[in-house]
């Protein structure tokens, strides 16, 4: 794409009520825009983005069996009630809202409540089990504070799963693998190395729920990790005496961590008051087994642009970059200049996604867009280097540079000098 | 996909409040749950069907010049002020709700107010200009009656464009383009011959908008055909004596119709209030001339059910179609049939999307649930053509069946026997 062409420039300054790093700089870099606090706009550059990062969890869920549907923020208070969950008292961040006849209506918090009450028309037999469902959806949330950006909405895209089996040992073996497929795609994100499998309270169905956990300064938990297991606890059930859940040793890191993710088994909390049951090979009736497992595809980009971004703008990934490569040409009276960039944007198009600057604009200033845009490679094209056809290839996150021939670049060599 | 692996069943019964043919059609095979009247939640074989009419309408709108963005649900009430359009007097639609600090906020119906807004970021100087901006979004309607099934919902996708241009002839040539677009999209679509460009009201700004209406006996609207020019006029702005727009000719075609899209000239409508404006060539402050272009997924995808179906089921056009084709196996004793369609199963799904019947089901029942999921082309795997390894093709819009090899079937060739 033609950066004269994308409508978003960047700016200097994000709004001043915004204090969170992550929507700092992806307002600046024209990723997002606040409509209000914890509701925002993506604009195409964090599309491309949030799409990348949905593209990752969608492969992994659908590789552990996961079938994708798409269920409505509209909610009937009827099935609320029958898990006691529409009262403002049990949940405190409902958007509540009329139809036309006076008909009290939500906006879905999470989904457990229609998708078990919709199952009931599609499973009856221990034949029709495990089940595993899953959305990309909007979530609304009527949080009292919203000051973390897109880590924490009050309208939030969300990945939520939920698992029907037939006993504690199907929804086990379910439950284990989706957590690993959580660690896959943490690590396809880029912050696998900064991110934990935590203890943390399990409600009533089992002792412990999973939460994946990224270190960062704008964590709103506290975490102790153990280097030995690559485990840690959260502090809500470490007590006072913190110690890791595998091993037993006290000998932990205190770290602050954003909740990136989390899956619950829930046993037959809903199956049981929305009545889910299926005929066994006794021919018996038995309630279905249940868990549910989240991602926040928007606040995993927030997360990422927490953890890996620096003075000087975001660092993306090269799994989730709005682009493969920035390629920047540098303004010049001589007209072959353009000719080549144009010539090696439409070339290097064919393979790897080319956002290229093509603007009249100083250096300097390109320059700076491209490091606040953040894409893992910079390519720029001068007329200093016109005559050998060699354009200089930058690496974000390491900054190093090295030149390559023209020949080299579109044979996608760039990368083996920067990584 | 295998059969006995996707987890939505056929019902004989829509629900008996269902009056829509769209809706018990859909329901029936699995494609759409009605979580209440006009709200509707996406199963795995309506999501497919879904997203590749999104696919098709992304495609047309990339094709000319549209750059994709997500703006929110949630609206600030004072941008909506600033238009007139906040009051219910005024809009009779609008879901309200409010943030736990009392602030009145709307879900949003459309999106003038908060792109506009935004524009202004980003629109200072003539040379910013065009932009056309698109999203799939979802809208809340609060629709005082929902009888239309996914024709008209009160959550439901949405896609909208916005043009944004210097003055009248640049917002004209877009204008002109996009109808063409439009055209594409219903083609593509199926529906191309039933569909037609219809003169309808244009509001304060034009004489004329454009509206796409396809004959169906569902549709709400009345239009007057003119065969000559294959254009239409919508009843209520043809008065008593109605004659044709471009030829002027009064021999008209009365019809049903439903309006599958529609786009507008807004000239400074959004612009002046919310003060959209950019320097000229020669310094000069002036308006940003808008336009709005619109296509609910949804209500295309119900529509092309309402047109297309029979007695049977649904009748897919390939180009929307949840898979390409129907693989059933007929259920025999001999295990060699199961291993020969598997074969096939595994063979055809390296080019072609493959929904594979492997159920232990009778072979009435699943031909019974194949026309109603209504897939373009049934390949029938049976026991008595196994010795000559020949495979029954059968059409589902023109039920024609041919036998034909298999190695003509995985070259592809099925289509020649049917088209």
């Amino acid at each position: 794409m033609k950066q004269s062409h994308l409508f978003t420039k960047t700016r200097k300054e994000a709004p001043k009520d915004e204090v969170s790093k992550n929507a700092e700089l992806l307002i600046r870099g024209g990723f997002i825009h606040k409509e209000m606090a914890g509701v925002y706009s993506f604009l195409p550059l964090g599309l491309r983005v949030l799409n990348k990062v949905v593209g990752i969890i969608r492969e992994e869920m659908n590789k552990i069996g996961g079938q994708e549907l798409a269920l409505t923020a509209i909610q009937d208070k009827e099935l609320w009630e029958k898990t006691g969950r529409w009262s403002d008292e049990v949940v405190d961040s409902w958007f509540k809202t009329k139809l036309k006849n006076g008909t009290d209506v939500g906006l879905g918090i999470t989904h457990e409540e229609p998708l078990t009450n919709l199952m009931r028309e599609h499973i009856s037999s221990y034949r029709d089990l495990p089940i595993f469902a899953y959305q990309f959806q909007t979530k609304f949330r009527n949080e009292t504070r919203a000051k973390s950006g897109i880590v924490r909405g009050r309208e939030f895209l969300m990945k939520d799963l939920y698992s029907f089996s037939k006993d504690q040992d199907e929804h086990q073996r379910f439950y284990d693998g989706c957590r690993d497929a959580y660690m896959e795609i943490f690590k396809r994100a880029g912050i696998g190395d900064k991110t934990y499998v935590t203890y943390a309270s399990g409600g009533i169905f089992s002792k412990y729920s999973d939460e994946f956990q990224t270190v960062s300064e704008a964590g709103e938990d506290i975490i102790y990790v153990c280097d030995k297991c690559n485990r840690a606890i959260n502090e809500e059930i470490a007590g006072d005496a913190p110690k890791c859940a595998v091993c037993g040793s006290t000998e932990l890191r205190k770290e602050k961590a954003i909740e990136v993710g989390n899956i619950f088994s829930l046993g037959t909390k809903f199956s049981e008051p929305l009545g889910l049951e299926y005929l066994d090979a006794q021919g018996e009736k038995k309630l279905v087994v249940m868990g549910s497992y989240g991602i926040g595809p928007g606040r995993l980009m927030g997360t990422i642009v927490e953890v890996l971004s620096d003075e000087k703008g975001i660092v993306w990934p090269t799994t989730v970059s709005p682009f493969n490569v920035h390629l920047v040409e540098i303004a010049s009276e001589n007209p072959e200049v353009k000719k080549w960039a144009e010539h090696i944007y439409k070339e290097l198009s064919k393979t790897v996604e080319v956002l290229y600057d093509d603007r009249d604009r100083r250096a300097g200033e390109k320059f700076a867009d491209s490091d606040l845009i953040g894409i893992p490679y910079r390519l720029v094209i001068s007329e200093k280097n016109l005559n050998e056809k060699m354009i200089e290839v930058k690496e974000r996150k390491s900054s190093n540079v090295e030149m390559i021939g023209e020949n080299e670049l579109l044979r996608g060599e760039w990368k083996k000098f920067t990584e």
